[in-house]
């Protein structure tokens, strides 16, 4: 059976990185950040759940902490490959250049038109989809949603949406 | 039994909307738009079997295509509501105003964050969900995806957040 999962933004509190990163628990007395589920750890948490693969296709990329998540999971040995709009790249904020710099590979549209997909699929299996780019604004401020899904017979389709993109924006 | 679709843009070709809205065919010789399917034409497809309710959540609405597609349904009698972004609705182009002009209801978010969503919900049950923002070049341009599904466990949450969002911006 297939699961299903609907999140909507914004979130009225932060979710405490040290609370559903660590799986430790935070130890903050008084700590400012929520402990409670809230839509930002629903993501976090599906994305620690990755496992072997994960294919990043997102237009803006600067919020520092969903980042962080990447650079966790590469150093864990996790595969992940980003595909990311050429234009924002060169926005301030972008976190693509420090993605890259710790040598996860990275691939951007060479056309000024956008690419302007926001998709996750991990482990060639679980997507993740909707409106939401990777900004701090969009997790706090903006009216968002993210459709998480486990269905083959959608996820298969963005797997192959990846890998044509991934190959068409080759630039060797 | 649900049904589940997936378009990505930017199409090859133009759907022609003669060929594609009237039902009738386009006699045009030589015509340079599509009589193929495209992921345009699937779009109207969905839209124009819309019997009752139309509720459009879409952050940027410039397309003046897609745009006459609520005026035609509109007049056919469909209860249309628009819910867009206050900041987008300045911008050159944007086709809520004329849509207001006609009858339509249209309510925005006062807040400086976006209103991000790009979703549509047709007779409280096919939802139009993804990147896609009605705009020229989302069609024949960018990197864009729609999922387009029919599953209540899906398209109810999305009619329950945009009843949500319609008394929220609610501007009397
Ligand atoms: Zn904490
Ligand atoms: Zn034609």
């Amino acid at each position: 059976s297939t699961s299903l999962q609907v999140l909507f933004f914004p979130d009225k509190d932060v979710a405490c990185r040290e609370h559903f990163l660590t799986g430790n628990g935070c130890m903050k007395v008084n700590c400012r950040f929520s402990h409670n589920k809230t839509s930002l750890s629903e993501l976090y948490r599906h994305m620690l759940d990755c496992q072997k693969t994960m294919d990043v296709c997102v237009y803006i990329i600067t919020c520092k902490d969903l980042a962080d998540i990447l650079s966790r999971l590469f150093r864990r040995g996790v595969k992940i490959r980003i595909i990311s709009d050429s234009e924002q790249l060169r926005s301030s904020g972008s976190q693509i250049w420090s993605l890259r710099k710790e040598g996860i590979p990275v691939r951007t549209n060479p056309s000024s038109y956008l690419m302007h997909h926001k998709f996750v699929v991990i482990d060639e299996k679980v997507l993740i989809n909707g409106s939401f780019n990777w900004t701090a604004q969009a997790i706090t401020g903006n009216q968002e949603n993210v459709i998480i899904t486990d269905d083959d017979a959608v996820s298969s389709l963005f797997v192959a949406e990846f890998q044509r993109l991934w190959e068409e924006f080759d630039p060797s």
